[in-house]
């Protein structure tokens, strides 16, 4: 029955502060040349967050006085940008798209009607369309929908001075400079020059000689999630993205990555409540509802499974009714050290590459401290209900009959639970089942049936076969 | 009952293969020179995983062939570095330090004897001994123990050209040099320089035009997880720390916030089983159980406050045995419902800066929805329930009376589940009590506790007292 959750602490920044500056610099009847220099001194992040602040008329106010590029990177960092968006002029409208991020940009026009998108993407750079489109083509769960088209490549056979100046030339349109990329003649990924080694290089060195190439490189096709590992292990600033032809189409920024991690955290948070998406405060209470229910509903069904095979045990509670007051007791201490081993479980399956022989080590070690631990914690309550039971009136020896039998079946259920939180998210990520999803109401449906089956069972058979109290 | 809880899925990456290239290649007989050359043609992350596998002398091999720098990047990807490290000449060692990130050499030294830890200080260039002993000077959860002290600073009145060479001149000791920091001539952070701004500037432009003063900075001193949201949200390259006179110390790049994200993900894991610290497979057993027990000791005494609430009910189930088998079921929904609540909460605090009126409006809408999902279900249990006890024999009126009961106590429990999955999240947060650790035994136990008196206060009202069943 309990429930640990982590909950993320986050602090309550001093935005508002900022932001109520701007909102009084917007408010204020400077001219738009004094008005464009008060809002510059701002950082974009702190402008985005006052957008929801603003009427619709300051927002306009607004943007007739930012540049596109500084608008592309304020609706970067604001919410639901489309409805800012649309308060743009046309012409402005397709400025701010040639700055902002190409899967950003994906984004935003996904957003709008399907009219106004193709009025926009006719009306772009060909080049930008075609970078829109191959990001398009990607599944949000591959990672190319998530890739950046903004870098620098460089042809593998130029010297440092051609390099060099290819950059100076790029990087006005390019924001990930630090790394340059190296591709042949067939666009074919050659490997990856440092910024900061073509900086320290002399002119004539021929760029081989500085190319790493042994550089790290994902395909566009591979699921997000499979990525993750590989993105962390190397920690690169950047990592090339590949088509199937091993021709450089994109790269995963460091930043691009943070946000994949955010969004993954988030998916976690939702997956541990069962629901099947995101929710968030603005969503009509009815789509909650409906999209609650059907996992609320399968753990009734397995709820009532438990419940069925309680009512097994009917005959023995109806003779002593004592012994019911301590199953939820029971109940709670299994899933707490299910709880326990799944964390560790977790922990040392995200970690690290482990093989066979380690994951028995760590069921073996598992089922040791479930067994350890349930034995003081068997001893405790032996002691601390057969006092109890003492004290509320009844017999000495049927007290601490009834508290052994506790004692017993709560050892037995804390091993058995230490057991299944190691065993099952190891058994579900072998046969490819996300054990995210699966895990929960599985291991605490059979540690339910597992503490249920031994404390009732026992009691049967100590205190009314053996003992024959009733 | 029920514990919904995350595990990531991590893929079997085609590290291994690299690894077996690569100890194949060590255990070759080719020529120092030759051998160099092959090893570089790998990544150094590839090259640390395959340390485990090799032994002292292979080690001792590998690291007599490659350059400090390598090494160093080597170590820096290897877990248990400083049993590697000592392999290493005294020479080598300092040359090695002098190339690693200053934070990871901190914690190398951290793992050494003070003796080695004093020689090697001594050895070492007096600024690099300078930065290593600021470091060490924070506190582990002080943002200034992770931070970088690599990085490029420029005079507030210099040119772009000076900036420039500059830069190229401080490059070779730097990695990061994406973002130049303008400091005045006390050091105080004066803004930032975007490289690329910097690259296609005229060489005459005074550095001020090219320089942001809105770039966000952080102390030293601040608490990591106060500065989570904070690096999240101003998604920079690097963002800079200050001491408390805003002189710049040191940096924290986006690969630092990638590892700062890591380290908080595995604590949140370690909090979700309630275990103080990390543990892994080395550990010993005594010490985990050790580590384990405090925690489950205090859910033991508050499933006893339960238990002790389930006896007062006793004689209703003495006289109506059959409705102790629904107990776990209510239990299990209320702690259902009471996840999918906190999910949502934490999604929400997580997200967004919300205010009080965010606040109460997501109270009340996890109260109707706990309501209508409760009044569902409740309507779903009362017909499964009564139609079952009626298959099983008993009367009508009496199985449907005991259903009823239980549908309306599931519908109530539901209900509160919500409330309190909602506000004891926010409240924690706002009293500055980590919530991750405090908010799972408390919903927990509140939710059991509301159950079980809803259930069966209902069932003694209404079954004992009303319909005078038993």
């Amino acid at each position: 029955m309990n429930k640990n959750i982590f909950i993320p602490v986050t602090t309550n920044a001093s935005i508002s502060e900022f932001a109520s500056e701007i909102i009084s610099i917007i408010r204020s009847n400077l001219t738009p040349g004094k008005l464009r220099e008060a809002i510059g001194e701002y950082h974009e992040k702190d402008i985005a967050a006052t957008l929801t602040s603003l009427t619709k008329e300051e927002c306009q106010r607004l943007f007739r006085i930012m540049q596109p590029e500084n608008i592309a990177n304020v609706l970067e960092y604001a919410e639901h940008n489309d409805s800012y968006f649309e308060l743009l002029g046309i012409n402005q409208k397709t400025e701010v798209l040639f700055f902002m991020e190409t899967s950003s940009a994906v984004e935003l026009l996904q957003n709008l009607s399907k009219e106004n998108r193709t009025t926009l993407l006719d009306l772009m750079r060909p080049d930008i369309r075609a970078e829109i489109k191959l990001i398009s083509s990607f599944d949000e769960d591959e990672i190319g929908s998530k890739m950046s088209t903004n870098f620098i490549a460089v042809s593998n056979n130029s010297t440092v001075k051609v390099a060099m100046s290819e950059l100076i030339c790029q990087a006005a349109e390019n924001d990930n400079i630090s790394t340059l990329y190296v591709v042949d003649e067939n666009k074919t990924f050659c490997g990856a020059i440092d910024l900061k080694d073509l900086i320290i290089a002399r002119e004539n060195t021929p760029l081989s000689d500085i190319t790493t190439l042994s550089y790290p490189y994902l395909y566009a096709k591979m699921e997000i999630q499979d990525c993750i590992p590989f993105l962390r292990d190397y920690s690169e600033n950047s990592i090339p993205v590949l088509d199937d032809e091993n021709k450089l189409l994109g790269i995963v920024t460091s930043h691009d990555f943070i946000e994949i991690l955010g969004e993954e955290l988030n998916e976690d948070y939702v997956k541990l409540g069962g629901l099947p998406s995101e929710e968030d405060l603005a969503e009509p209470i009815f789509l909650s509802i409906k999209k609650r229910i059907p996992w609320l509903s399968i753990l009734l069904v397995l709820g009532l499974g438990v419940s069925a095979t309680v009512g097994l045990f009917e005959s023995i509670v109806a003779q002593i009714p004592i012994i019911m007051c301590f199953q939820s007791l029971i109940l709670g201490m299994a899933g707490n050290v299910g709880t326990q081993s799944l964390a560790v479980a977790i922990r040392v399956l995200m970690d690290v590459q482990i093989d066979h022989k380690q994951k028995a080590m760590l069921v073996w070690k598992e089922v040791r401290i479930g067994f350890l631990n349930g034995l003081i914690l068997g001893v405790l309550s032996f002691v601390a209900i057969g006092g109890y039971l003492c004290i509320k009136g009844n017999a000495p020896y049927f007290s601490f009959a009834v508290a052994g039998c506790l004692g017993i079946a709560m050892n037995l259920a804390m091993m058995i639970s230490s057991l299944s939180g190691t065993v099952i998210p190891i058994f579900l990520k072998k046969i490819g089942v996300d054990p995210a999803v699966a895990s929960g109401p599985l291991i605490t449906t059979i540690n339910d049936l597992v503490a249920v089956v031994s404390y009732y069972g026992l009691s049967w058979l100590i205190l009314l076969n053996i003992m024959h109290i009733a």
